[in-house]
């Protein structure tokens, strides 16, 4: 069988002229099974750090526009050398810059989003039967300026494209194999899923694992894109995204996950007054810090002065001092801070039916004498704040709890062959 | 006085952060003078050389169109990182692509031509007092592919540009100061000229003057574009090249220029038939050889065999031997090449209504004992082929023959801070 492609290689896959050849044979061997391909290139290896390097070498604060300008170039020089490479082999590419691609975004200068996608160009390469090479992580504006989406944002690039030309799949090359039920290097046992939902995959793009960019599984959602997430280095199937629908099972537990690079703040003596919490959100939002989770102890009598938690990412905490400082000292605030904290997710579709979950996640890691400072759930996630030297143990042990590496929990495989 | 003026800087001049925002400190300066400023930019330094390496890994003989996408990123990288440093100084400063810019060409990738610049965008930032920086040596062709100008194209860029916008004058900074009336590594006396006519020019960078590119300065002469070469490294005024009617007095000669870079190939046993010519001609063409002087010996009666000599760039000998090989066989031709040879011409409007020019430059290079090979001339140039290691003799003796250092030859110098 064939159909529409879209494949997307990161910039491990196009380092050098020995791995950017063999993402060339990997494109043209899918052109061969009969398919019209659409390939999404990053920028090669390194060329972004030494782009932003560069502009950090003339400017403090480069202009954001001036940035963007800078950084698209690395994305058009892989994907202008993959289509020479394929020129090579015999097959006709063409690579086209996001602009010409027709992806069109606002204004927000290094942190793009996407409005629409006009693909006119692409289908008419695909019509003369060229394969077509886009560059990844970059558009051009409503005003005609070139924009980029952000790091990661060429995952976003080829779930727009899949989308906008109506293709049969998405497949997300990178350097691993796929999306596993626990970090391997934790839990050797752990088992690469075959399948997992767009809510699970959301869930886990935001609990620690990194495989796929979150905007780019939320557009896939959205947008009815079927992802295949595998590795650039074998031919193995790796893990389809699906929407929940297509599932055919619904396991308990799909997955553990878990983040090492979490720190924690604690605001003790807040008012009990209205509007200090939102002024002490709003001070973190302004300077990009982004809160994960919050807990506010009630004070013991109206009047009285609360203790305020959130944990932040770990990079982001010097950022979030900065930023409270102020108001510490205009309301005479107390600032603890906590850099050595982790967190351990367990994610599942089939949770939403059976609440016995929390239970047994605090069970599990009770029994492990591993302690919880804070917890939040979704429908299909729970997560918990704890000790970041306790992490590596209360992933194994969530993992055995859950049997995430029996058969028991292996859901009907779909036929990965058939898409493509 | 203020004006429009756009300033043209090489890649030496962008080289590293120092220099970049040296340059950048010469255009906020032309901007403060209270002029609207447009500046065109070089790739950084090797950028260029780095990429046809990268290019080179990669594919043996690679596609042109795809040669344009990776060669056109050099210069917008240049140009982000110089609006950066502008921006850092206070002034607003926009980058521009040269498909941004309006810059319109064929589609002959790699060596496209200018067909209209649409500079609407360009006079949309003056408009808003932005200084505004466009990527050299690239346009959009037709075809709305990305296209490259040829080496050197900045320099047509930054004229086509001044020509569109009306530019009062078009600056080209580069690193040597001027147009000298021979290359002052060999002749300690020449002279800085503080004017020359289009003509003249022309003649000089054909001739081995290399300062600017050809193209550049017959798109200036068709346009009327006034061009200023100076030195990116001074503030001294250089050398300003304009229309014939604008230079105040015609010295017989302007100028001695050399080259010591060429090639003697000569044909014998050419049949003197029809067509054979011609077919030899072709042949070269088709390999790109560019041929400079040709003479051919009258054979001596009817149906004997003639003596073919040309010359051509040294760089190109190997490949004019390779052309030549199919007919060498087929018409018992015998090739000599001798690639030792150099050239020396002396240059200058005032020559069309002197005739006794060429006569003292014989006389001059006889006394010299300089054997000359071949001839060529125009009616402002007389060319002669000599062995190369007799060039710099020859370039001194022709220099001082025409009194080139002497005051006496000095034209009225043009007032240059007018224009800008």
């Amino acid at each position: 069988m064939s159909g529409t492609v879209v494949m997307k290689f990161g910039g491990t896959s196009v380092a050098d002229a020995e791995r950017l050849r063999r993402a060339a044979t990997r494109i043209v061997a899918k052109r061969e099974a009969g398919n019209r391909v659409v390939a999404v290139l990053s920028a090669r290896g390194k060329t972004t750090d030494f782009l932003i390097a560069e502009a950090q070498e003339i400017s403090p604060n480069p202009d954001p526009r001036e940035m963007d300008m800078l950084l698209s170039t690395g994305e058009r020089q892989s994907c202008a050398l993959c289509a020479m490479a394929i020129n090579d082999l015999g097959h006709r590419a063409i690579s086209l810059t996001g602009s010409q691609a027709g992806i069109v975004t606002d204004t927000s200068h290094t942190k793009a989003r996407i409005l629409d996608v006009r693909a006119d160009r692409i289908r008419q390469g695909l019509d003369e039967d060229a394969i077509v090479l886009v560059a990844g992580f970059q558009g051009v504006s409503t005003a005609k300026d070139v924009t980029t989406l952000g790091r990661g944002g060429s995952d976003t690039t080829a779930v727009a494209l899949a989308a906008a030309i109506g293709a049969d799949i998405c497949e997300i090359y990178t350097d691993v194999a796929g999306v596993f039920s626990a970090d391997p290097r934790i839990v050797p046992e752990a088992r690469k899923l075959p399948v997992v939902s767009f809510e699970e995959m959301l869930e886990m793009s935001a609990s620690g694992a990194g495989v796929l960019q979150l905007r780019s599984v939320e557009y896939a959602r959205n947008h009815g894109v079927r992802i295949h997430c595998r590795s650039s280095f074998s031919d193995e199937p790796g893990t389809v995204v699906v929407g929940e629908e297509e599932t055919v099972e619904q396991p308990l537990i799909t997955a553990v996950t878990h983040s090492t690079e979490e720190a924690r703040v604690t605001i003790k003596g807040v008012p009990d007054t209205p509007g200090i919490a939102g002024r002490i959100a709003t001070a973190l939002a302004v300077a990009n810090v982004n809160i994960d989770m919050i807990i506010q102890n009630e004070p013991v009598s109206e009047g009285a002065l609360a203790d305020m938690s959130f944990t932040v990412p770990r990079s982001d905490l010097t950022d979030a001092r900065a930023a409270l400082a102020p108001l510490a000292s205009e309301l005479g605030l107390e600032i603890q801070t906590d850099e050595a904290m982790g967190k351990v997710s367990v994610i599942g579709a089939g949770m939403k039916s059976h609440p016995g979950v929390a239970a047994k996640v605090f069970t599990t890691l009770g029994a492990e004498g591993v302690n919880i400072e804070m917890i939040s759930t979704s429908p299909i996630k729970i997560s918990c704040v704890i000790s970041g030297e306790a992490v590596p143990g209360a992933v194994r042990a969530l993992h055995a709890a859950f049997a995430l590496s029996g058969e028991g929990t292996i859901r009907a495989e779909r036929p990965f062959g058939e898409f493509v």
